[in-house]
């Protein structure tokens, strides 16, 4: 079929001609559709039966992609990245992301479960809820989407073959270039709020700050480590009591393991932040600012846990095999390379979080959890914070020897500012 | 054309029936083929019209690799990655490699340059020859097939792009197994003199030693820095005293850019010490030892001059852009990032070059230049000196600041050994 954009008339139509959904959506009965989408990449449907139970959810990419100036080929190429990420994180983490029930490369459509008993967490993280399985079900969704696609897991042949599969050169360019290196220099469509004047340029002009991020992204752009969603900030979250589900994962290749974990966790920290103007009060502010503080510690404990035991359970990728470290010491050994592994990867978790914090406060993409500050002094606060908190934990990464380090920053930093 | 195995005679006829080398080929007067290829990967003709002159190499994948056990899509995939390597390796280091004339991917043949006025570097590095523009020539190599394919020439999209031809999984997991893995754990295939048993055993089992090599195959199986040649060797290289031809580049994917550069140099410390056995005349030996230390020296310092070069005159790639260093003290920062890519390229030639050298001593290939050493204890001298000396360049190559420390372990081990 060739590509046309669908309307919330003629997505019900496609449907209906699509026989292998007849076991989601009884394909007969009345159904009802409304776009939900911003509009600017997707279209996204939400389609439910009429009768009652039955919905999926339909995106679709349009040809145009606003950031990049980039149309029909990254439109096609995008939608394909996303859905094969989807079926592989359904396959490697359970439940963690939306399910997929059919992929149409030619329409460049996906349809995949409706999530509207989830919400996107940045809402509800600036409105203080908590959310009791979030820690657990990220530090799985991390621990096993990672290590199962890494080379502690697969052969040399499987995991190169899988990357041939995401060679994602349009997509990476927009993190290559909007989280490393436009924030960071001169170029048109940085925004930041006027009153960081004296601090953007201070970025701009910090050559070990800069040498820095060169550096970050060398990794991002060399270190093919495992297949990272790339994307995973709070906003590509969704989550309620109960459930959590990682979506949007378009920008996703083989990638730098901490790109991801960073991203998670500065995005708590960014919210954390944000709480000095949404929650004046100044108990309720401590007490949920000390429980982000608990998520970000809890998800390195629990992501290191869970990675850990499942490299030692199924060790068959090639870097190491089992036989390598079969000698007298050889255990140890082999622990010593897990935690040197783990290190690498929290410093990688310094260094790209911080990187990400850094552009949100002076690139083309902020955040809403502080943009949603109206009060342009006050979101002063939590942004300069946030440029003091991102360029030390980039800077100082490769000396950070456990999570305590990273929130120890947060805490040095956010304590100065109250004094 | 379907595949059928060439012989001596149907070569002609298949030369004849290719109107595209009319340009090197007199494709009608009589012509003479012989195969001097050692027949186990690869059948090599060298094909001669007999009025003199003119003449081809035609080379031809079998379809069989013994030392992986693989078939037929090896043998297609090998002399597919060859073609395209050797292309753009004449693009970018004109008259450094064989020229391409003919590709044929169902018969897995390529009809190239023929060197016969050149010799394999390994045999007259033995006869203690000199190659007077060795070291300009492979530095200016090196520089410039990994500085054109790396980040800080090309785009994200074109590096991505051009890394998509080049996933290349069988023959890297043949290096991957054969030069970090295999030779320091039991394996069937393995060989070494047996008057090195204790040597063998204590390399096996020495922890610190195995965490860095476990390091070394990271940095291989994950660093994607710049289209490496990955199999570097003077094996690989053919001279005479004006040319230098890089041959045999099956192996090239995007990998750490010190693995190329280290091949060279850990390939002429074997030499030198081949010479404790090759050259019982003291000052012969010595003179000679000091010209191929000198090699080192100057192909190291030629390459980081060369490579920075060509960075400073063609800095479009993406890593970073030149507006990202333009603010005051900018200048100064983009000469400290060129500065430490070379510093990190330099460990990785420690890294990888002392990974090569250890292999090569217990591992599935051994090398020449030590091999024809017939008494095993002379051979013996000159092997405990290469586990020592890349040991050492493995354990302490973070520590290595320039290439006389490289060389520096080289001398301290050697004299060591003569007193």
């Amino acid at each position: 079929m060739t590509y046309r954009a669908l309307d919330s008339y003629s997505v019900i139509d496609y449907l209906r001609a699509t026989p292998s959904l007849a076991n989601v959506l009884d394909l007969k009965t009345p159904m009802h559709a409304r776009e939900v989408g911003d509009g600017n990449l997707n279209l996204v449907f939400i389609v439910e039966s009429e009768t009652g139970g039955q919905s999926v959810v339909v995106k679709q990419a349009l040809p145009y992609l606003r950031v990049a100036g980039e149309s029909w080929p990254l439109t096609r190429e995008r939608m394909r990245f996303e859905t094969q990420a989807l079926i592989k994180h359904n396959e490697l983490a359970p439940g963690l992301a939306p399910q997929v029930y059919h992929y149409d490369e030619e329409m460049s459509l996906v349809v995949m479960e409706n999530l509207s008993a989830l919400e996107v967490m940045r809402r509800p993280l600036v409105a203080r809820k908590r959310f009791p399985n979030f820690a657990d079900h990220i530090s799985t969704f991390l621990a096993r989407t990672l290590f199962f696609t890494s080379d502690f897991h697969l052969t040399g042949v499987e995991k190169k073959e899988m990357q041939a599969k995401f060679i994602n050169p349009h997509l990476c360019k927009i993190q290559e270039d909007f989280v490393f290196t436009n924030p960071f220099m001169e170029s048109p469509e940085n925004r930041w709020n006027p009153l960081l004047d004296a601090e953007v340029q201070a970025v701009r002009r910090n050559s070990a700050l800069k040498l820095a991020l060169a550096e970050m992204k060398m990794s991002y752009m060399t270190h093919a480590e495992a297949l990272i969603h790339s994307d995973l900030h709070t906003g590509s979250i969704m989550a309620n009591e109960e459930m959590t589900k990682v979506i949007d994962p378009e920008f996703a290749f083989f990638g730098p393991m901490g790109f991801d974990v960073g991203a998670v966790l500065e995005n708590l920290v960014l919210n954390y932040l944000s709480h000095f103007a949404h929650t004046p009060d100044a108990e309720a502010r401590r007490d949920y600012q000390a429980y982000l503080l608990s998520l970000v510690r809890d998800i390195w404990t629990q992501f290191t846990a869970k990675f850990d035991a499942l490299w030692v359970e199924n060790n068959c990728g090639e870097l190491m095999p089992a036989k390598y470290w079969e000698y007298p010491g050889g255990d140890a050994a082999f622990v010593e390379f897990r935690r040197r592994t783990l290190a690498h990867i929290l410093h990688d978790v310094a260094g790209h979080g911080g990187a990400k914090m850094l552009r949100r406060m002076m690139g083309i993409v902020s955040v809403w959890d502080i943009t949603s500050i109206a009060d342009l002094e006050q979101r002063a606060v939590a942004e300069r914070l946030a440029i003091r908190i991102g360029s030390r934990w980039v800077m100082e990464r490769n000396s950070i020897q456990g999570v305590d380090d990273l929130i120890g920053i947060v805490r040095e930093e956010a304590e100065l500012s109250e004094e």
